[in-house]
């Protein structure tokens, strides 16, 4: 599968934190640490755990930018 | 200011193209090009310009999770 | 690639419609029209053009509910 | 209310899970389930239980693309 | 329609700024500027213009949280 | 810090309700609720409580418009 999401960001799960309904995983990308608030669900269906590779995927459109 | 968002991805900008309302700016975070939609306005209240450190901000719930 | 994001609704694009930076591209989803506005990078990307195969993604947490 | 959403999914809810602050609501549209993650409020606020009759509305800049 | 977003600020479109695709909303809510980022398609079908009373509708995942 | 985001609607938080991992955290705007779903970790780390001034932060493409 291809998406047309412009940002996938290669890296390794560091940390999978379940709760009632939602899960959030943080993946390092590059020594920088990206955390994804996702369906507990998807977690189960992907198999995600600690250690695994994984990419971040973020649309464009989701994206803002911050200046100093 | 400091935000709720959990992911702030310094880097420096490397190309912004503006359309008629949508602007694309785009990002280098580590090696890492990230591009973010954003509005024209926004571009020119921030003054974005190619070479400017910037940083690209992503509420966690904006984030997917993909494996191969 | 499997992704986390748990709709992806299978379909036919009927139309692509480009503007300066961003597209709509309408898929057929079994008889409901679902419209995406994306980058036109991610048009160019892909190849989408009208009668391809292709899906609609979309994470949960962008799905409203409504009752009439 | 006429909202500027282009996806309004008709459908009917077959899962309603609450979580501690979030929940996850599926319906069925034409065969296709589409999960939603809401606030546990709005579930209470509109009385979403299973068997109903629901549209799922997506606004399109939450819409991606995928390709095989 | 009733819809689950939280969010439902009313007020009046003080300016409508069409693009190639996507178009700019201005609402006056109490005082508050509101932009919201929409279709052209979605201008034309609500018949949006200046003047007229209208809600801009937030789904509570994409509100953040900023503080001094 | 300066965001891309163009609505930025100064408050005060009138309630936290913490999940198993998500919170709700509300914010009176000049007389309007608006409600923010974020990770519990971003309330810890911005020190989120009743009273405090606040600001709901919400990136254009995020808002759609509704008319009667």
């Amino acid at each position: 599968m291809k998406i047309s999401a412009r940002n996938v960001l290669k890296g390794k799960i560091v940390e999978v934190t379940k709760g009632a309904t939602t899960s959030h995983v943080r993946i390092d990308v590059g020594g920088t640490i990206v955390t994804a608030s996702i369906t507990n669900e998807a977690v189960e269906d992907l198999g995600l755990v600690k250690g695994m590779s994984a990419s971040a995927v973020i649309k464009s459109s989701d994206v803002m930018i911050a200046v100093d």
